[in-house]
């Protein structure tokens, strides 16, 4: 019997349970893992109240991230052995796999060695915030040395994740951010230039950094009418990503911008990435080499014990963490 | 000398000029053509009347296509002949060069023999609509057999072409036009299905149409508020392609659609295709071979005289027409 986190009803934190089980015996291309960390993600409290993409069938596991030890290979997995180190990347759903567990099964083409540097708690909190965001610079929008990104919400851990991948390949992160009391922590965390404020002057003063020719890149999960002054600020054939939907109205795109500077604006999910077996291929060797290297180095807020997953949900909820939020088993 | 149409002044159709001047003979890298007919576009009225993207230097030539028999040859351009029926690609600027002349030098990487099948006046009426259309649908958006793409102001040059196109590489294209009076026509363009309206109702029709996954593709040159319907009648990693500013209002991008199906919203300009050497180089051997088999045909309006020039631009202001409009010499 294994203590795994399930949910039997939609609803507040206090709806994540712990239920002693029997985890079964890996099935054919499967992992399982002893865990020793768990990553937490907004998705996670989402689909908890009902409003993920996908809909709960109860009960329900779920979790994104975990890290651990390899404690039995389902048949046909070569690339792990019992005792190996690893951790889990978010390229499931929680339809078939939850990582809320002390014992858990993971598809193999979600499983990764980290490298030994790295502690279960951070390689816990590695995936989903790096792999978001090198989806989107590098894997998709071939963000190259010299050039200019925005990175709106910068604060959060994708969005730091963000700035240091900017940084690994030689470009300019620029942080969005709302206001001035995160500038310190965000010049600390890598960005070349904090921009605060409402973003009525964000393409003045991003002209004025680039000299005049305009970023080449915005990446920001917020949206709605305040994304048209970042269109404003990107150069010609410059990409917007929009990876997130804080603000759920309409994105005012200004047609001669658009046109003009040749420009695009891209609806992007991590799971572009992680269910394209070549990108997801890629994803992870550019973000091992950043780990190992000490380019990419995961961000944690605070750290929670097994028993404590509803009040580590309650306080994502509340929104001051800068960086994850990581679970100790 | 030669007769050439030039603008001294800003202005309306009257300040089409034809001015009797000495063509230079052509320097490096330039082909001299002896025109036997010339395609009008919008953008050159727009650049008559002061409101195109480059600023007319006084006096100023104008024109983007023309076909005629090469008279000369600059040193180093070794593909043409004295005596090559040859058309032109609009792959230059108007502060450099312009066809509107009995004698016109242009660039040789703007020039292309044609198939002998063409007309003189086809050939001028060929490459800024199949161009256009060719670098959205195939250089960048890879329309690929089976595809759906919706096509915005289906009865412009350009969005004829897009049908052909769409029809040549076995996808199905769909017209979309404001009112039912045009829906036989663009039946017998090559249209699979036409839709006539204000756009509220596409999403749901293009549903149908599609069984539900909605279609790859969109091109239009209208945008505003209702180029959102068509963003709704997309599937996932559909993309949307803006070509024009017809409505120069605002776009409104709905976020959670731009974010559930990974959209790209793109501004397209043809520049981005016949100022790059190989995609232009890619765009003339898509267009010769669809020329060749039939496959693409220019769609003619009506013909003018070269002395009627003004005339043929008070016709295109009037918006009557459907296809191009020809001025032979």
């Amino acid at each position: 019997m294994s203590r795994v986190i399930r949910i039997h009803r939609i609803g507040g934190p206090e709806v994540l349970q712990i239920d002693d089980i029997d985890v079964p015996a890996p099935n054919a291309g499967e992992v399982q893992i002893d865990v020793k960390a768990i990553g937490i993600n907004r998705a996670e409290v989402m689909y908890r109240t009902g409003q993920y993409t996908i809909e709960p069938r109860l009960p329900s596991r779920l979790g994104y991230e975990a890290s651990g030890v390899v404690a039995a290979v389902g048949s046909g997995v070569k690339d792990f052995a019992v005792g190996d180190a690893v951790s889990v990347v978010p390229a499931f759903s929680f339809a078939d796999y939850g990582m809320y567990g002390e014992r858990v099964n993971a598809p193999v083409h979600a499983v990764v060695k980290h490298p030994p540097s790295l502690s279960f708690e951070d390689a816990a909190a590695t995936w989903m915030m790096f792999t978001t965001a090198y989806g989107a610079l590098i894997e998709i929008g071939r963000l190259q040395e010299g050039e200019t990104v925005l990175i709106g919400a910068a604060s959060s851990s994708v969005g730091l994740a963000a700035i240091q991948i900017a940084n690994m390949v030689g470009a300019i992160p620029v942080a969005l951010t709302r206001s001035e009391k995160k500038r310190d922590a965000l010049l600390a965390a890598g960005a070349a230039h904090v921009i605060a404020g409402d973003g009525a002057d964000l393409p003045e003063k991003v002209m004025a950094l680039t000299q005049g020719r305009g970023a080449r890149m915005a990446f920001d999960p917020v949206g709605g009418p305040a994304a048209a002054y970042q269109l404003k600020a990107l150069c010609a054939y410059g990409i917007f990503f929009q990876y997130g939907a804080l603000d759920a109205r309409d994105i005012p795109v200004p047609v001669m911008d658009l046109l003009s500077k040749d420009l695009t604006v891209r609806g992007y999910r991590l799971f572009e990435i992680t269910g394209d077996p070549q990108k997801l291929a890629h994803a992870k060797h550019f973000i091992t080499d950043g780990l190992a290297s000490g380019a990419l180095k995961p961000s944690i807020d605070r750290v929670f014990g097994f028993d404590e997953m509803a009040d580590a949900h309650r306080y994502m909820e509340a929104g001051a963490q800068v960086g994850k939020i990581v679970v100790t088993v």
